[in-house]
Order: structure tokens, then C-alpha cells, then sequence
């Protein structure tokens, strides 16, 4: 069995760091600003290089990181003067939302500042494409994720178990998630400490599943209850809301993580990002990877031991790519993951959770997750 | 304002009937077919002809029905045996499901019922498309949606508001999802009243809104309280939990429905489905349709009552194209919807529900959506 040692631990400051505490360091930034303007000097902006130049695995935290190179914009540059314009709007604007407590989508915040600048005919911003770059920027800057900037952005997973929350912002609602019928709580985009609070869990261990169908299977079988874990279905590749509510489970409470998802490299890739983080936001591994968390299934051995030869799927040209791509990141290097890509590769064949209702509807909650889990069988 | 007639009332039988009723009705289908054989006739199963031929819109009733032509598979036919024999097996698996209360995905009922039939090299299925197809045929043989026959399709969507609901299939749970904190309830995939009642709702409409972001921003803005309504997000096209919900409040508590959308093909859509159902599932408009829903926005006229051209976006083609399609169907054949299509089609523009952030992020909830709704400025 996964090891059992649910207590509420205390998170690190990056991770706890509330509005005024970012809205300080965004002030700071921006009077930094105005004071290298009023001295006449040619302000500078500094964030950090993305892009695979400065994205590295960190062997040590065992996740994604983006690395020190730091690119300094100066405002007085043709090439430069509107990016740095569109950064001190931006900037600006989550300050405010800082300051009054508001949030907003990055969709809402493009079109909230989207405008022609007054005695020109130059708009703010041309497309989200533009506002979107900047606030990565930003966040680099001031070192922290959107989430902790007022922004948000699309939610989706679902949460059930036995598990208290408090929505501290929204007249504190204390509500537990396995009282809430079938359907479980509908994730929010931000997970913040100082807006949701995990009052209490109860729990030994949280399983991940990909499927929202498997979600529904293992709440009809009881699988929570009678194995006592929290479930949360991402509906594929996981939210940011839904990566930092596991982040937190697992840091905060010391709840181990079980990631159980298709047998397919788009499956793989939703556990790796939940344990390792990926290059888009390397940056951010610190708030939402988990390195620790165990990948149960499904696995092209369970095809053979289980004798599901019959309810494999073939696979794509494109899979085959994307799995030997995979088979190069250094996060899948370990003996038992080469051997596991390796098998789907040579067979070319997936195998999804779904399928396992060919032995019956109830097996994979009643035999294949209890066994597994409680022996240890995970590809590591 | 729209009007406000809040009361429980009685649903019509095919709404409310539960398990037991559909068990029944499935073994009669099956039981007949024994007798056949028994008495030495060639089997034969009937169900409805689907497709546009057997597709029209009702106009007494508002909505797109199946019409009742038929079609009658003979069993000893070289080309409709194996239908036959897919058409039993599951409709044996789900009179099974019936009797013991459980649920399966399409998915899950496609991987438990495909194997080599014994002494052949026949496979029962060879592709989930052949699963479903004949689940449709069942549902129309039966005169029921797939709900009730204990399938699922994926769920999707989120309820917040004033609205008490009993999951008496899982512990009698009761829940307020207006107490779930910002994120609310996870809709799920079946929402039929002999599992999930509707206790209470004190609202006096119910907004169902396009995106999960402007579901997030209403909330945030204490929207659903401070004007007495229900909110669901559907993230996109409507999920059928979600429109089983939506049908069932409006039929049940008299509740009106306003929908939200952005102002496009896309979003017109997303509306129309709700409102008048689909040419798919023709036959299970008096599931699932809202004749009276009435479509409050984003139009084309707000964008210049609200000085809202510069944050409009341009109609790709294949909008443009769409946008056409939707102007020939007999449910857009209103003087309002024609105005408002051609419209669009002639400015080539679309306007997304975001886009009145540029006015300011409280606006939507302050101004647009209060004045419109009780001035009752819809397209109808």
C-alpha cells in the first residue's frame, strides 16, 4: 500500500504568498519604473528567457525548471517600446485586481485593456496572443504563477471524497466533498491558500483518473469509500486548478498521489505533467508538480496479465511518434517507463481504462486498482 | 422581467419513468423475439428510421422530432443478422443494468460486450460506432433516451444557485449549490427523477451561460444572488446532463430559461440546441428541449448600443457559412433571429460574452444582463 501519513504540514512561502503580498512586489516593480523614468534614465524591464534554452530537468526536485537567463527590455528601443507599454498595462491592471480582490480570465483581462492608445492609431494589444505573452512575462518577473496575479484561467475537474473545503472569499463555504451526490465539487481555476482552505482530509491516499466516465465507474462502485481516497477526474490533460488542488493535497497533507490514466502516450503525458510539470510552464513546477506521485495504470503488461488482447486499440502513426518522443524526455529514463514505451512501441497498441470492463464493470474498482495499490505495482 | 411562477409541478410519464418501467419494457421487446423463434417465425426487431427523412420541426410543440416511420430487421437476412444479434446483446446488458441499478458509459458497454463469438471468428463489435448504433435503435425502440435505459454519456457543465437537490441513489446526499464555495456542482451525466430529485429551488430564472469563464466571473460578482437566479455553465455545447437539468427545472418549477452566449454561429447554436433540440436526437426533444428559452445575448445590435466595435472579432468563412445554414432552419425563421444572422453576415463580425470587459469586468453583471433581462430585450 501507498504509505498513510495524512497530516496538515505547513507550505512554503512561495506557495502561501496572498494577494497583498504580490501586489507589494508588482508595486515595487512599477516604482521602479517611475523612478528610473524620473531620473531621466531609460527604464528597463527584466524577466526571464523561455523557450528550451532555459528549460532543463532539475534531477535533484525531480521536476521541469526554467533556468537564471534573464532578458532585460529597455523602453526607449523601436523594437521593445510596445512590448514594454503592453507589460506596464498588464502589470498595472493586476495590481488592481490585487488591491480590491478581484479576478479575471486572461481572455477578460485582453479585452478589459484592449484599446487605441489616445492621439494614435496604435491599439494595445492586436490579438490574446499579445496580453497572453506579456503575463508570462510577468509572472516571471515577479516570480509567482497568474493564479496569484488575479488571473485565472479555464476550469475543468471534478473532486469527491471525503475532504472539507473552505471558500474563504465566498462568505466562507464549508462544504465536504463526498456529500454532494455523484457529481462531486466542480474544481475552480484558482486554488489559492488564502481563498481555499483543505480544512481537513480523510484520506490515505488521492487517486487522479483521466476519464470523467471513470471518474462516474469508481463513485458507482464506492471505490472511495471502501479504499478511503479522495478522486479527482481531470477530463484529460488536468486544469492548472485541478494540478494545484493535488500540489497541495500532497504537500500540505502528505497525501500520497496515484495517477491512473489510458494506456497511451497522451496518457503518460497527463501523468508526467502532474508529476514533473511540463516546458510550457517550467517555471511553475514549484507550485504545481508532484514528484512523488506513482503511475498504477493502465500498462501494456496489464494487457497480457489480465488477458486484454481483445479490447486493445491500434496505434496511430502519430502515437508511435509521440512515444519515442517521450522515451527521450529525461522524466521517462527509468528502467521500468523504457520498458513500458518500449512494449506499446513494438506491439503498437494502446489499451484504455475503459477497457477494462470487458472483465466486468466492477473489476477495475473491486480487483485491478485495490490489488495494484496495495502491492506496490507501479511503473517507476 | 421574465415572468416568475416558481411551484413544483407534475412531470409527464415518460419523463418520470424509472428503472423498473424500462426493465419491463425491454424484456416485452426480448420476450416477443423468444416467442418468435419458439414458434418457428423469422424473428424480427423494429425500431425508427433516423436521418433527415425522418427528421421535422413541430411547430405546435417548438421543437425537432422523429417522425414515425419505421423499419423492421429480420433476424434469417444475410445482411441484418449481426445487427440482430449486436441489437440483443445489448439490449440484455442494459435490461441487466436495470434490474441492478447500475450504470455503464457507451464506452464501457462497448469493451463489456465485445468478444469472439464462441466457435467463430466473428467479433461481437468491431468498433464502438457499432455499439452505438444500436444503442440509438434501442432508445427509439424503447421510446426512451439512453439515460434511462442506465447509459451515460461523458458529463460536463456546473450548477451554482439557490437550488437543493437529493442524490437518492447515493446516500440520499443533500446539497445546496449555493454553498459550494465559487466552484459549485459538477453536473452529472444522468439527472433522471427517480435518482436526482429537485427539492427546492428559490430562484425566479435560471441563466445558462457559454463559457466556464463568465460562469466564474457571475459568481465573483455575486450575480445569481443579488438577482434571484440559477446559474449553469456548460463550457461550451451543452452536455446532455446539463440539458436533462435545464429541461427538468424549466418543466418542473415553471423556472424561465435564459441563455448567454457569445454572438456567433457557435453560440446561436449552443442556444437552439437547448431550445429546440437537435436533428441527432430528433427524438429526444420532450427530454431535453426548452420551446420557451429565450436568448438574451451577445447580439450584433449590442455591439454598437454599447460601443463595442473594437472588440469584435472578424467571421472566418466557414462561419460565414454556418452562420448561412443556421438562417435557412425553420427554428431561425423568426423576424428577430433573420435580422440578427444577417446582421452579422453582411458586418462580418462575431462578438464574444467576454468582450464586455471592455466596458469593465463588473459590467456584465452590474448593466448588461440585469437591464436586458428585465426589459426583456431577447431575440425571439
Amino acid at each position: 500500500m501507498v504509505e498513510k501519513k495524512v497530516k496538515k504540514q505547513k507550505l512554503e512561502d512561495h506557495e502561501v504568498e496572498g494577494n497583498k503580498d504580490i501586489a507589494k512586489r508588482v508595486y515595487e516593480k512599477l516604482d521602479n519604473i517611475v523612478t528610473q523614468i524620473k531620473n531621466n534614465h531609460n527604464p528597463t524591464f527584466t524577466t526571464k528567457v523561455r523557450g528550451l534554452s532555459n528549460v532543463y530537468y532539475d534531477e535533484k526536485k525531480q521536476f521541469i525548471q526554467l533556468g537564471d537567463k534573464q532578458v532585460t527590455r529597455p523602453f526607449l528601443n523601436l523594437g521593445a517600446a510596445r512590448k514594454f507599454m503592453q507589460t506596464m498595462i498588464v502589470a498595472d491592471k493586476c495590481h488592481e485586481y490585487l488591491l480590491h480582490d478581484k479576478t479575471a480570465s486572461i481572455r477578460e483581462i485582453y479585452y478589459e485593456l484592449k484599446h487605441t492608445v489616445k492621439g494614435t492609431k496604435e491599439n494595445t494589444f492586436d490579438g490574446q496572443e499579445e496580453s497572453n505573452d506579456v503575463i508570462v512575462d510577468l509572472e516571471h518577473s515577479v516570480n509567482t504563477i497568474r493564479e496569484k496575479l488575479g488571473l485565472q484561467a479555464d476550469p475543468k475537474g471534478s473532486l469527491y471524497g471525503d475532504i472539507t473545503l473552505i471558500d474563504r472569499k465566498h462568505e466562507n463555504d464549508e462544504f465536504n466533498a463526498s456529500k454532494l451526490g455523484r457529481g462531486g465539487w466542480s474544481i475552480m481555476s484558482r486554488i489559492e491558500p488564502e481563498e481555499i482552505e483543505i480544512k481537513d482530509v480523510n484520506a490515505d491516499y488521492l487517486l487522479v483518473v483521466e476519464t470523467a466516465a471513470m471518474y462516474g465507474r469508481l463513485i458507482e462502485e464506492k471505490f472511495p469509500k471502501q479504499n478511503k481516497c479522495i478522486l479527482i477526474g481531470t477530463s484529460g490533460q488536468a486544469a492548472r486548478g485541478s494540478r494545484r488542488l493535488i500540489h497541495r493535497l500532497n504537500k500540505e497533507f502528505n497525501l500520497p498521489v496515484v495517477v491512473f490514466t489510458d494506456g497511451d502516450p497522451y496518457g503518460w503525458y497527463i501523468y508526467s505533467v502532474i508529476k514533473s510539470g511540463s516546458m510550457a510552464l517550467a517555471a511553475h513546477s514549484k507550485f504545481l508538480a508532484v514528484p512523488d506521485a506513482k503511475f498504477v495504470g493502465m500498462t501494456l503488461t496489464d494487457v497480457e496479465h489480465y488477458g486484454l488482447e481483445n479490447v486493445t486499440e491500434k496505434m496511430k502513426d502519430g502515437d508511435v511518434k509521440r512515444a519515442k518522443e517521450l522515451m527521450n524526455y529525461d522524466w521517462f529514463k527509468s528502467a521500468g517507463w523504457q520498458k513500458e514505451i518500449k512494449l506499446a512501441i513494438e506491439k503498437k497498441i494502446r489499451i484504455e481504462q475503459q477497457a477494462l470492463a470487458n472483465k466486468s464493470l466492477d473489476f477495475v474498482a473491486k480487483e485491478y486498482l485495490p490489488k495494484k495499490i496495495e502491492n506496490n505495482i507501479f511503473v517507476e
